[in-house]
């Protein structure tokens, strides 16, 4: 008798990333500048045959991640983009019909990862003026709370936690036996980390991508930080060679290249203090600015300027409908100068 | 509570791929020999800062490879190496104690998979002198089982069903309704494919990858083809972007450039020759010459050989242990002829 499990016959999942490379990519968080030029020529150069025909070695790569976090490589493991270090975490250290609390709206791969393997994802949802009340977290980690997804900074909103109220969450999740992970995709953008917890202590993880500032989306590689028994578990959930040699070529001559990080976050942050110093001379609400995004309450209908601005000016943004105080919102991602004078450009054109 | 699965806690997995960049490759069915300097260089010549910094689009290349195999992208989806594609297929295919069916010796991850999700693997062995016969398998097939997996050709065994056998196969497994996953990962290596009921019947999956005869290990792709029904229950299990733009814009130039594919193919056949005349003429059993690789037995120790291959050659091969009639035994992968003419020569001198 053929065998279908319901959980994926009943599934829902968005595949919609095609045809995009012809437009401005606001709508991913992608850095839509990316990589200089030069620096990619030179990473590229030393391809040979046999780096190409080999399976990917990640010793080495780890080493050189390690050494830059100041760890060592027991603490951290690869993956195929940090979606994948979330799908290991929650099928190890969660069981079916186990309860997940997260906040929402946030990465909706948290909640499908949720339905695929049957657990159950408690929602707390943003108050009202989109601030996260940290006592709505802490109210639903319960005894039978296996996980406790957080990120910092969140995504859509943007919003950040603070020392002091982490600290509040994790001693109750430590009291409680709460496994926790951290998704910090948007690290580099904002400087508060809690990886000093998945390093120094047990029972929590955080996870990064290479996606984001890193501007390597087409590369596809993360990580997952965390205790070296917690981090063995996710290992062994690994599909076999799982992250790729170029991936981790480009990721290594990032961190290893002087000034390159460095050049990312300011051309990052140029392009930031004109975003939203012009949101503010045009008198808009915006929120978000903690990652590589900002959530911005339009001034007419979100759908028609996310429909113009990709049929007439080839920009593509993100529309998210209901949140708090917001409404329907836009999500734009955060790039260089130029990228968001475009954007500012055809917003003031449409949304009036 | 902290919970931890605990077939995750009491999975033995094996890490050992590294370091292996100065030797020569001949341990995992890689292409020692691997694509031409001139043709990478020519590939990554178009890469742009927005290919590495945008999150890879699949559609294009999706055209490409089913255009190749004379079908629509309704029938593929691509995988980041074909064991991501089997572990989904065991995952949505077949349900907790679930039975599958599948012989050995194997590709070891069908088993890691099974121990992953509890899964009932029955094997099925190799007779004394390594043939299999397909009665032990047909016996097997009851009412209760949800998975066959065969392999065509078998690793690290070689050996492949005709027509008739697989025939045979199917027709009990469709009376039984028993779905099927084909891993032909050593295909173009041997001309006989079972990919046509993938593609035009139900409840048969074929696994293919780029790894071997395309000489893309590095890159990480493979795909699962099947009907389309049973493709979107594999689609829909897909980490999100899974496959990485470096292996799709690789792979879609193997595809597409004239002669490409046929250069691997008869470099690759030279060596075999030349690897099974030698064999021959040294009085060596051998066995396997179906996929890239040959089972060899040897007439001294194989543990000695492997080891001294390893440190007196820098050549890296595998042995297997109680194989059948062969005892313990080597297994080589088969490249370029010079490659096979180096470990010739060092198995000459140290197997006597």
């Amino acid at each position: 008798m053929y065998y279908l499990n319901k959980n994926i016959e009943n599934l829902y999942r968005i595949f919609d990333q095609n045809e995009r490379r012809d437009y401005l990519r606001l709508d991913l968080n992608e850095n839509p500048g990316g990589l200089p030029q030069e620096f990619i020529k030179e990473v590229l150069k030393s391809v040979t045959p046999q780096f190409v025909a080999q399976y990917p070695e990640t010793l080495h790569f780890s080493e050189v991640l390690a050494n830059y976090l100041k760890t060592d490589i027991s603490h951290i493991c690869l993956v195929n983009g940090s979606a994948e270090g979330i799908r290991y975490i929650i099928q190890a250290f969660t069981s079916k019909n186990g309860r997940i609390v997260g906040v929402v709206p946030s990465y909706f791969m948290f909640q499908v990862y949720c339905e695929m393997y049957d657990r159950n994802f408690v929602k707390v949802p943003y108050n009202e003026d989109l601030s996260m009340d940290i006592n709505n977290i802490i109210r639903e980690l319960t005894d039978d709370t296996q996980l406790l997804i957080l990120l910092n900074p969140n995504n859509p909103i943007g919003n950040v936690y603070t020392n002091d109220e982490f600290k509040q969450i994790m001693v109750v999740a430590k009291e409680k036996q709460i496994t926790v992970l951290v998704d910090e995709a948007y690290h580099y953008f904002y400087p508060q980390t809690f990886i000093r917890y998945a390093l120094y202590e047990e029972h929590i993880f955080v996870t990064r991508t290479f996606s984001k500032l890193f501007s390597m989306a087409g590369c596809r590689l993360g990580y997952v930080a965390g205790w070296p028994e917690g981090v063995k578990m996710v290992q062994k959930m690994c599909t076999p060679h799982n992250t790729n040699a170029f991936a981790m070529k480009f990721a290594e001559a990032i961190l290893t290249t002087p000034g390159m990080l460095d050049s990312l976050i300011n051309k990052f942050k140029e392009g930031r203090t004109y975003f939203v110093e012009t949101l503010d001379a045009n008198g808009y609400q915006h929120k978000g600015e903690a990652g590589n995004f900002i959530f911005i309450k339009p001034k007419t209908d979100a759908q028609t300027i996310v429909d113009r601005m990709k049929n007439e000016k080839k920009i593509l943004i993100k529309t998210y409908p209901n949140v708090g105080q917001f409404g329907n919102c836009l999500r734009v991602s955060i790039g260089e100068k130029r990228y968001m004078k475009q954007f500012m450009d055809a917003l003031l054109e449409f949304d009036k």
